[in-house]
């Protein structure tokens, strides 16, 4: 049976993940410090007697036999990760040295999770994965956005310099059941409203566009990617002029903000919430759209799930949690 | 009599601070790993009561009671630093994390050296520091930009966060006695050829522009900068509108590399030295040049040395260590 570490794994996609590699035969070991991860989020996996819970913060060295490790620890929504920047850092980078060097030693897969902050306020659209960004790097996202993007450069330098199999993936807006309630994102945010009765607070006139991934949908493309053997990956990139395995995960589909908040409304008919207009804030996330021509040639994959279709999911997912409806 | 750490000390650049500190009435200890750095450059500061050299790799944690720490430890050539990507960018990153955990115990004040490489390949000229640079994060000079961009952030955070007194300086090009003679820049290059009875090899036409620091402008620099009380130096980058203090140091005079040579085949007559020209490569290093308005705003410094004399003193260290002439 093959085993597989899970950093971050009692988290929002790292729990969905545990979940799907165990039903696909995989012996699970989630590793977490409950920063922001939950252990409510794996309960329905703790009776598997093939899945371990280990409470470990990645910023100190672990250890252990795995076939693949997925780096996905790390506080993902500005919220938490401007909470306590230099941990949030450390997490990022600190946590991707002792991932790549358990790597080395045991000759593990790694599956790193990047993100679209890499590109910061991007000059291009839609982004490809050869856009190098446009990042601040000393500004207050960038505990974040810079954490990354220096993750990104160990993954890639191990890579060149000892030969690891580390994948990277640079995960766009993704939504769905475990969220975080709190985490200040516009889908979590108007579904809370909504449940609580409150108007959903649309900033600036609500036009701005966003896209939005399932979770099953990411992680359908993880597993993919970390199910193909080496050489056709390091082929593939070879053939594209890209020493570094990466691909961007994201639904480019684009919804205006107020589209979404009419959906989460029909979804939850007669809580009596309407919208209400907010002037935009200073640092209103940027607009991004993936562009993800080459996890289409190389995993076959996009996504599939309709919105409408995802966001009844989490709303009902909400309404679980939350007590309420 | 204040107290002062130089990590990197006996480096190219942590030589000269090392002696501009003592001549200031310090107390300096270097701390180096001596990968690029050499003992041969600190040989004259040992007989002084007041230094001392400590053997130690500043990806280990350090300790010790200082009242500034001058962070310059990191391979800053792409021969060195490509020779060992992950331990260069490890070098970057956890050097800094100790360098401001330990000021942060102490309350020392911190000078960390960063440099123009931050800004990759530049989308404006020159470069002020609020820029934010154009970097690729996976390619093969990335663990040296984004090392230390990723320091950089430490080093903001660190100071939003825990109040660190951390200022930082974007070094462009500088050159000087003690430079690494295989450090592959140009003005050792061309040097060391002269000193040969090679010829100076130019690439393309010899007409791509370069800005070169004398090193002692810029350990004056800094001298300046670390000596300005803590509130003048905040209360400076908040009238800017920066919550970090960054400031380039850099010669925004620039010559043609052809201009360069000419002027090393004058100073070293008699060499039988010429002239060859050779294709551009593929990675040559792309042109730089310093907005320095911030730095002569704050500090009321420019560069003082002019190329020929820096020259002269350049051409002199290589001859004496070269054993020609």
């Amino acid at each position: 049976m093959r085993k597989a570490l899970v950093t971050g794994g009692a988290g929002f996609i790292g729990s969905h993940l545990c979940a799907r590699l165990l039903d696909d035969g995989r012996e699970v070991t989630a590793m977490d410090n409950l920063f922001t991860g939950s252990k409510k989020n794996i309960e329905p996996l703790l009776g598997d007697g093939r899945f371990s819970f280990v409470l470990h913060d990645v910023t100190e060295p672990f250890d252990g036999e795995f076939d693949e490790i997925y780096n996905l620890a790390c506080p993902a929504s500005p919220v938490h990760y401007q909470s306590n920047p230099v941990k949030t850092l450390r997490t990022s980078v600190l946590g991707m040295i002792n991932a790549l060097e358990l790597a080395r030693r045991t000759n593990a897969r790694v599956l790193h999770t990047s993100t679209s902050e890499v590109y910061g306020d991007p000059l291009v659209h839609p982004q490809a994965e050869n856009y190098w960004g446009n990042v601040n790097p000393v500004g207050v996202r960038s505990c974040y956005d810079e954490g990354k993007r220096c993750a990104e450069t160990f993954a890639a330098d191990s890579r060149r310099e000892y030969g690891v199999d580390v994948r990277m993936v640079r995960i766009f807006n993704t939504y769905g059941p475990k969220m975080h309630p709190n985490d200040g994102r516009v889908v979590s945010n108007f579904i809370t409203q909504a449940l609580s009765g409150e108007n959903l607070t649309l900033f600036g006139d609500g036009r701005q566009t966003r896209s939005f991934q399932y979770v099953d949908d990411l992680v359908e493309m993880i597993r993919r990617y970390m199910d193909l053997p080496r050489e056709r990956v390091d082929g593939f990139f070879a053939s594209k002029g890209m020493g570094t395995p990466v691909l961007n995960a994201g639904n480019p589909e684009e919804f205006t903000v107020r589209e979404l908040a009419e959906e989460v409304l029909r979804l939850l008919p007669g809580t009596g919430s309407g919208t209400v207009f907010a002037p935009l804030p200073a640092d209103d996330p940027k607009r991004r759209k993936p562009d993800i021509s080459l996890a289409k040639e190389l995993l076959g994959w996009q996504p599939a799930v309709p919105l409408a279709e995802g966001l009844a999911k989490t709303v009902e997912y909400f309404r679980s949690v939350s007590g309420r409806g």
